[in-house]
């Protein structure tokens, strides 16, 4: 792996509007979400395999996907990724065409029960039942990326040991899942914590298989991202826009945004692929449909400087 | 110098309140420095002698002077900054006993004349002057910072060469100036121009000698902090909740909030001798008659959780 190239793995249409309170319809997702790879995005989260009256901002995931799925060109270069949580995700998310799967735990068991309802161990054997059935119908086209939340602080349990979270990197790792993304569900972390944690997991694991998801809340997220890139880190995720907010916090910002990201990344000189021109283009046309301040810093100036059109 | 330790020039009362279109009166600004000088704040730029009529913002600095300096004791251990910016303001900042001086020049010609009126090399002119002048009155009570504005980048040339920084740099050493802030002043600056100026500036002089002041515009200023950080930086400017915007672009963030810094400082294990919570009181307490929202994340954060009282 070249070490000025980054993946930027988009989590917008998922993590991001997951946590908004507007609802898209399909149209307008497959609008944004073809949008997005054709400003140069080349890994997407598209959707959720939840339950509909649980997350009705995730219920068509399913149609999204056969758009997407049933016509592979509509996809490009990218590859678009689903939340599969369960079993029961994981009859749809095949049904559809699904081959990039994302499942999720945490590294506290008091988030993992409120968020998922399953303890720890309980995640990751649902996880394992899942990826073996998945992985006879689908063989090598089946990736897996596994996210641990509370990475770095728990809303329930406060501080997290770094011991924690590599006890369930190491766990999921031995599930064959093909990236962990370590995520700061609450925006608590900094890079002293960064360093303490992605030191020991370059150790157990190759940076490839890293990516880190860092939350804005309290605006240490992209100085986080950067002691990451200074590790060797090379994935990143990121949210249109900073889309996602926070739900600990309401109002607060949530996840990083890509804009900001690309910025940085781009005056670095390390390659995404992505044009930020482009990019910030789709974000603000689907942000005129939510009526909260935009949190992306390189958005707010460039609406200040080219106004919202 | 222990490494551990960094100091924060707040900035927030001079050159936050002077780019906030509401007018503090001289009780509110009071209260507000005197709470920060609380908080732990050591150094804090307060007032700067302009033109009453071109910046109504800081017409009282002669009075805010006045108070604080007529009473040392008010200002407890904290070293209290003012904006000198010509002959004029010299007078005016010896008459209410001013010692520590802040002049004002910039790295590029366009902003120089259109921000002060004078070309760069006419401004060395008039430091060299008022030093002198304020030298024979204060003698070694004297201390001097120099802005050095539009380091990265200018609202009028773009993008700025490090050589033409470094070369306004050494001339303000020679002057005998304590102290070079480092500005970037549009927020254009990244993690690697960063490195790129900072590190021929080390060569230059001891790094107690730089100080750095970034502006958030595109969401890098405290990723920049941390490079600086990273290579030796020790003086960070920053502004109480983010205050000052970004005359450049109005409705972007401006100044990088001093609450984000804090919280990325603590996390790294660094000494300020501020207290957080007490500094979020004393700006959400300010920030309640500025009609804009907050811009500090970890303040925004803070009042999610626990209101604005």
């Amino acid at each position: 792996m070249k070490t000025d190239l980054v993946q930027i793995f988009e989590v917008g249409p998922r993590d991001g509007l997951q946590n908004e309170s507007h609802l898209f319809t399909l149209k307008e997702k497959i609008w944004f979400i073809s949008s997005l790879i054709q400003a140069g995005v080349r890994n997407i989260e598209i959707g959720a395999f939840v339950r509909p009256d649980r997350v009705p901002q995730m219920a068509d995931t399913d149609q999204l996907c056969h758009y997407f799925f049933s016509a592979p060109k509509r996809l490009g270069l990218a590859q678009a990724w689903c939340l599969v949580p369960n079993k029961s995700g994981l009859q749809r998310a095949l049904e559809v065409g699904v081959t990039h799967f994302a499942v999720f735990t945490a590294a506290t068991e008091t988030f993992a029960k409120k968020n998922i309802g399953m303890t720890i161990q309980q995640s990751l054997k649902e996880f394992q039942e899942i990826l073996r059935a998945a992985r006879v119908v689908l063989g090598s086209k089946l990736k897996v990326r596994g996210y641990v939340s509370t990475a770095f602080g728990c809303p329930f349990e406060g501080k997290v040991a770094p011991k924690k979270v590599l006890s369930v990197i190491e766990k999921l790792a031995a599930l064959g899942v093909d990236q962990i993304s370590i995520g700061d569900t609450i925006g608590v972390a900094h890079p002293a914590s960064v360093q303490a944690l992605i030191q020991p997991a370059l150790k157990m694991l190759d940076r490839g298989q890293i990516a880190v998801h860092f939350h804005d809340t309290r605006g240490t997220a992209l100085a986080n991202t950067l002691r990451s890139i200074d590790l060797g880190i090379r994935t990143i995720d990121s949210s249109a826009g900073g889309l996602g907010g926070c739900p600990y916090a309401p109002g607060a910002a949530g996840n990083l945004a890509t804009e900001d990201l690309l910025f940085m990344l781009n005056g670095m000189g390390m390659r995404t692929g992505i044009d930020l021109d482009d990019f910030c283009k789709v974000t603000l046309k689907l942000f005129r449909k939510i009526k909260r301040p935009l949190t992306s810093r390189y958005l707010q100036t460039y609406v200040a400087q080219f106004g919202l059109e």
